[in-house]
């Protein structure tokens, strides 16, 4: 690829603010669901979304294709259309009354980059393809990366029969309202094969304000985390009646609470020593039909999510659920019930392509942390599937998944910088 | 009243002991709703159970009156008619799925002992009403001692109006099934002038196994506990995304776990030092509404319960539990809404009657346990509006509030030997 000044691609990418801006506000009109937007999967919302970024591909003059899940491909032709393509991507759902930047502004960023390309008259070495990824919220289908793994071939068994939480009708159905071909999705027909995929490449706003704690712009991924969960685990203690003493009672909501505090003791330890992870209760809940009763409750729920970066501190931490598992059970005369198990394993972020953006940084004189991504992405789907992805992470004042998110446009034009200078570098993956 | 031996008196209540067998079997059966008992107040569950025992007590030529609350009354003539009466009661209704014995063993009792005198040939000093009382379990209306607060004239406002919870009927149209009279209980017509109430004594299983720990038969109650209550407390934090790092998260949930754990610690520290008290949170849970979501618990409902038997233990709790808040709060970024503040005050056993209980199971060669009541009884009730009570416990394996309620006809018949010994002794009671 032609070599370029890091002024030039800077001033190419700010060219391409307002009509971004614009799409942002779009998006937002699009999905408007007050308090924030939705941009419910395969709905209404979604579609809306895929419409206008469709829209705005056209008129840059680049491919427009959809696939089997009904996502959309965008593509600036390379020098050499037979060589393993670029992808740049992110979902377009998001989550009920979510915010208008988790997952859009990475969909975005990829138009922004070939767009500067475009701008700058540069024709890449081989095809970009930037990709909008449906449904990768899990709130709707209780199914993750629907989209991303669609393209792969890799869903799981049984995801087109789920049901959306709120229609109640199949993810099959939704698909075919969408333009999308459940049969075939079913039938694991892939939209790429991850060998003809050069790399895989995906900008979002951070989700926890790391950045903006450290008042710099942008991060580089280091790693995305693999997790152990029980969607299901319960505590059976005894219902007793409120008056029964404290030596006899066996409690399954205090023996939550004292697990609870335990992981929350652990995680400080980790945290102390540097090594991240995250830990999480989303379901933590005596039985409701219990609640007008006075009794001491003698079953529990909750679900437990723990995460990290690296298999031998996942393993480590599995360990000491079990242990603390197991001194409750005897100090409490309770019995924990784990139910089924998910995991994923630990997602690399392909080293050569994060020393590349941090090198791509360095060349536009944008400040970078190096960051781990504690959440979940479409590019762990990617990884899985053996292909190189590297993240780049844009400041975030107020989290994800509500309708405060707050990217500035000067900060996402900063990461979408980053993105096309590391493409003008045009990088050489070696394999790891 | 006539001088008899203990022996005697022994003999008269053990003869009393096939029939009242019968009675107990009778009630299951009446109440049989596998697992378990349900009489429900003022349903079908409950109506047997009245019925059952009225047939019983008319057979044994005692005055059957019943009240506005539909309470039933079945009195034994004294020599003087027109002194305060003694009352011996408990409730027939029971929980959902209940055992056998958990307030008919009271009602039974008084039986017992009216019984016992009939069968000595003694006419006691004042009228002895036994009391088969409505509506004491909260679980079905939500409202407290309806049946004795009924008698007395003491409901709450409002309380004619509440559902019940199973049939979405209110009290007064349940009530009005029942032959009771609704505008009567609104408009206050109590049954009782406490002033006309010598004593009022109630013998129940015990709901711990405290009896059962010690070998010892009967417990003396020493003091019905007050308490206070907050049943709709909350816990605002912050919905994040799972992926928000500890130090930046402000988790509900955790801090309801950190609250649980405080007042269980506290309760350990009490319990060290020998003073009784109890602490139960009935609810505590996480949003339903958001179990489906991979978001960080931003909020946590709660209900608390904390009981002790001095008011200024109680008095010291709750300046505790506030201390232990606004630590939570401080340290974990989430505020406490407590909500409505419910309270009930120590209720006292009159003096002389603990005594005189004491005196009468040394008379009957009986050992005793002096034991506070953690729960609540319909006592309470007679306690709040001035009358002098006291309370005997039965020995009862498993707690209450379940099917397996486990209390021998032995141990009854002792606690109903105690009873018969008390009121053959005649005691003055002196005011306190």
């Amino acid at each position: 690829m032609t070599v370029l000044s890091p002024s030039a691609i800077r001033a190419a990418v700010q060219s391409r603010g307002p009509g971004l801006a614009a799409l942002f506000d779009q998006l937002r009109q699009d999905g408007l669901d007050e308090p924030g937007v939705s941009r419910d999967p395969y709905g209404q919302g979604e579609q809306r979304a895929h419409a206008s970024v469709a829209h705005v591909a056209d008129a840059m003059g680049l491919e427009i294709d959809r696939d089997a899940a009904a996502n959309l491909y965008m593509t600036l032709p390379g020098r050499d259309r037979s060589a393993p393509r670029l992808v740049i991507g992110s979902h377009l759902d998001s989550v009920p009354h979510g915010g208008n930047f988790d997952g859009a502004a990475g969909v975005l960023a990829g138009l922004c980059a070939v767009g500067a390309l475009q701008a700058l008259g540069v024709t890449p070495d081989r095809d970009i393809t930037v990709m909008g990824i449906r449904a990768e919220e899990s709130v709707w289908f209780q199914v993750s990366y629907i989209g991303s793994r669609g393209s792969l071939g890799t869903l799981p068994d049984g995801a087109l029969d789920v049901r959306r939480v709120d229609t109640g009708r199949t993810l099959a159905e939704h698909v075919a309202e969408c333009g999308g071909d459940p049969a075939a999705l079913a039938g694991r027909r892939r939209y790429f094969d991850p060998a003809r995929i050069h790399a895989y490449l995906e900008l979002h706003i951070e989700q926890a304000p790391s950045l903006v704690e450290a008042g710099v712009p942008i991060g580089i991924c280091t790693g995305i985390p693999g997790n152990f969960r029980y969607p299901e685990a319960r505590i059976e203690g005894s219902h007793d009646h409120v008056g029964l003493p404290r030596r006899f009672r066996r409690d399954a909501a205090i023996a939550g609470a004292e697990f609870a505090m335990a992981l929350d003791t652990l995680w400080a330890e980790y945290e102390a020593r540097g090594i991240a992870m995250a830990c999480t209760l989303v379901r933590f809940h005596t039985d409701a039909a219990a609640h007008g009763l006075t009794i001491v409750p003698g079953s529990f729920h909750f679900s437990l999510d723990i995460r990290a970066y690296d298999p031998a501190v996942l393993a480590a931490l599995e360990a000491q659920v079990e242990r603390i598992i197991a001194g409750i059970e005897q100090r409490r005369g309770v019995r924990f019930h784990l139910g089924t198990r998910a995991s994923a394993a630990v997602g690399p972020v392909h080293p050569a392509i994060r020393n590349g953006l941090e090198n791509a940084a360095k060349a536009q004189d944008i400040p970078v942390l190096l960051l781990g991504s504690p959440a979940s992405h479409d590019a762990a789907a990617f990884a899985a599937a053996g292909v190189p992805v590297g993240m780049v992470f844009v400041r975030n004042e107020n989290g994800s998944h509500n309708p405060r998110e707050a990217m500035t446009i000067e900060d996402f034009l900063d990461g979408c910088a980053v993105l096309t200078q590391w493409i003008t570098d045009a990088p050489v993956l070696p394999s790891v």
